[in-house]
């Protein structure tokens, strides 16, 4: 038997003048409504529509609060029938209301990122209630693994799932004492390059490729060689004047951030290349996670035997930037290279969220996790996609690689891409311009586009100003 | 209604010789089908009893591999009734059998570190009971705030407890938004000289001083310009060929590692040659919390009124190091630099533990803990140096500066202090060599030795051996 919830069980003044987003004002609400037993167990929340209707919001907002109400567990949403209060039992509820985001300090807004931002999860889809639950049975149960690690390469129990992870999904047969956790995979590049290059090493570099890793590689004084990009992924560095690269960094799988795959011979040549002239590969695999159609393709350190390459991975993309755990699989020879870089130049990874990961993926929670936003963020690369084809036309340049969390719209030379971005930014949309990734001068024009982070309404919303604005700066569609 | 799996459907053949255990055998093969749609939605698995029987194999391997696939969300246990087909959805999953987990690298061992350790807190006092209890508070109150963060510089409610804390302890006023949390004191550091030290400048460092920040300084092909240690403190660099540095990084309130604060003399001095050649000051108030007696000393931060000169704090000497967690107090007129060195080089600094510690220390458990940890590191502070000064007579050179965490051993120009330590670690004692903490080749001889991990028996059972040593290696006591 269900009851269900009356508007004027929840309506409630939305003060649009309000720091907090309308979605967040909503979600308080219900939540505050849930918490106090004004709604029970089994009461049926109004239909989204009819909400949005009454309050005079889109629907989408209404579905951002209902769907993180779901995420963090005071409701499910059962197929056709709508939104359902549940049961308080087993797990305790908050007692107070979230503390209103204080004024002034911040420059970066609470709520949903900005359209387009590319690399960005949403989090509002995170599972906050079972994340948290595991972290209070690790806080009952084992607290010091909480605080402290005897060892410098971070959890062993992350360590382990960790190892079964990457050899279940990407091929890399590897052992938990080859595993280093770091504070995200940009901490992992940069222990590699610590670790493993030599002061007046030559850095191979895909141009282009991720900025924070060249401004790291720059500020070190390593010199980078540069690798092109073409149909098979980025090129083998030929022999020049120069010594060889003593290290290649690489992303295989999915090209940052043109996208496409590293075809098997290419990958064949790095490793053919590596051991001829004696480099080690660092694979940045960012997220590989997310791959919508066809088989995933193993790992480059898996067809190597992590024998000379590294494999980096991270979590940011599944989680949230926050939470700053990434990841390194390494050869056995390369240890104590590690372990001196660590005591070198000091551990930057955090224990505290290690074990509570850990017992995240043990339990499947973090696979459901991570299949439920693939399935949202393959609708939300479809209502992408269909929408610069249907917007652009024929202007609609862009390979549709399935894969990732952004997409790379092409343009002709002519438009300026960064001024697009500078335009885009005034009307709160963040693309990034194609240009900036690149090292050296180029004529690739572009956008890219993040897609995970906003709803389908909500992209459905940005394209339009979007493609206003290449309109205004020259393109022809 | 549920159709149930033949076992037809899924047996198959086990190979005992192959390298894949026979459980991950197993759920491959039951993991293929479903995704093939061989076993579609809702079908039943066999019961465990029976495939156990006709494949030959126990029922605990088939309970592991039915428990996998749980795990990954593929089947779905009911209570009674056995293990049926979840939907899949659209996503393809990958074709790998999960490999039987590794032993485990390394045991944890916590228990104690090794006599005479620097650096480091003893974790047995850590109160991780009290910890776990906020840690499960805030999972229950604010999950989301374990996961995620609005704002680069970290949560705010830490930063307002930091700011109100080294108001209140060091005299230093600012506000929360001038507040960064960092992954430690190094990655504060670190940000510092990434946020106001350009390509080419010179940096002043203290000689002796702490080595993984000559390490990053020096990585960065900046130039140091050494400062010598009077008993004034740090000497303030005098105009040279080169141009003024642009940064000096001080520990005024208690030189690293020689011990002893910058006189207010000295302080006023520094503070006038930075505004004199337009330098910022770095404060690096490692180990300020731990002061024995008479009244703390300002930092140079609050007599500058943070304008030139930046504080860094640190958690570590408090918590444990595997925390990470460190902080930078800055002028206003910085934040822009700061958060370009954080979009530019990347956060690293985890959201996990800061809201338990924002808990923590807005709850008076902090200070709690604090004082046991001084009362006590205060008596075992007293206890090594009772004991040099008993064992070692008139060898026993050292100041007693009734601060920090270490205290550092002179010793005659011809005892060879890295000889001692190598002999030392071999009895699992592990001082460190006071030539080591310098940049420059020094007559300075000496050990630097942690107490505050040791317990006075602790201390008392490992001074006669290092005291033996120090005989073998020529000290005349």
């Amino acid at each position: 038997m269900t009851a269900a919830a009356r508007i004027a069980d929840i309506a409630f003044r939305i003060d649009r003048n309000a720091k907090t987003p309308a979605f967040a004002q909503l979600y308080e609400a219900i939540r505050a409504r849930i918490v106090s037993g004004a709604l029970a167990e089994g009461v049926r929340l109004p239909p989204t529509r009819a909400l949005a209707l009454d309050l005079g919001l889109s629907r989408s907002t209404v579905n951002a609060a209902y769907e993180q109400l779901a995420a963090e567990g005071y409701v499910e949403g059962r197929q056709g029938a709508g939104h359902f209060v549940r049961p308080m039992g087993e797990v305790e509820l908050p007692a107070r209301a979230r503390p209103e985001p204080r004024p002034a300090a911040r420059t970066e807004a609470p709520g949903a990122p900005m359209p387009f931002q590319p690399g960005v999860p949403d989090m509002r889809l995170f599972p906050y209630a079972q994340w948290a639950r595991r972290v209070s049975r690790i806080a009952r149960t084992a607290p010091a693994s909480l605080v402290t690690s005897s060892d410098a390469f971070g959890d062993l129990q992350l360590r382990e799932a960790i190892a079964s992870h990457i050899a279940d999904w990407r091929g890399v047969e590897t052992s938990a004492e080859n595993i280093l956790i770091t504070a995200g995979s940009g901490d992992a590049l940069e222990l590699c390059i610590r670790a493993l290059a030599a002061p007046g090493d030559r850095v191979a570099l895909e141009d282009p490729g991720y900025p924070p890793l060249r401004a790291f590689v720059a500020s070190l004084g390593l010199s980078p060689r540069w690798l092109e990009i073409d149909d098979a992924g980025a090129a083998v560095p030929e022999a020049d004047d120069g010594p060889p690269p003593s290290l290649a960094v690489l992303t295989p799988s999915h090209q940052f951030p043109l996208g496409g795959a590293m075809t098997p011979a290419r990958r064949n040549a790095f490793l053919a290349w590596a051991a001829e002239v004696g480099a080690r590969i660092v694979e940045d695999d960012y997220d590989s996670e997310f791959r919508y159609s066809g088989r995933p393709i193993p790992a480059l350190a898996g067809l190597d035997g992590v024998r000379r390459t590294i494999y980096v991975g991270s979590f940011s993309k599944i989680f949230s930037n926050s939470l700053r755990i990434g990841f390194l699989a390494m050869p056995d020879a390369d240890r104590p290279a590690f372990r001196q870089a660590l005591r070198q130049f000091g551990v930057k990874a955090s224990i505290a969220p290690q074990r509570p990961l850990a017992a995240f993926m043990a339990d499947g929670e973090f696979y459901r996790h991570l299949r439920r936003a693939r399935r949202i963020y393959q609708e939300r690369r479809k209502a992408l996609v269909d929408g610069l084809r249907s917007q652009l036309g024929p202007a609609a340049d862009f390979a549709d690689h399935q894969a990732g969390m952004l997409l790379t719209l092409r343009l002709p030379e002519h438009v300026d891409d960064r001024a697009v971005v500078a335009a885009a930014g005034q009307k709160g949309l963040a693309p990034q311009a194609l240009s900036a990734f690149y090292a050296r001068p180029t004529t690739a024009r572009g956008l890219v586009l993040g897609y995970c982070a906003s709803t389908v309404e909500e992209t459905a919303a940005a394209l339009p100003p979007l493609v206003q604005i290449l309109k205004t700066h020259g393109l022809d569609c």
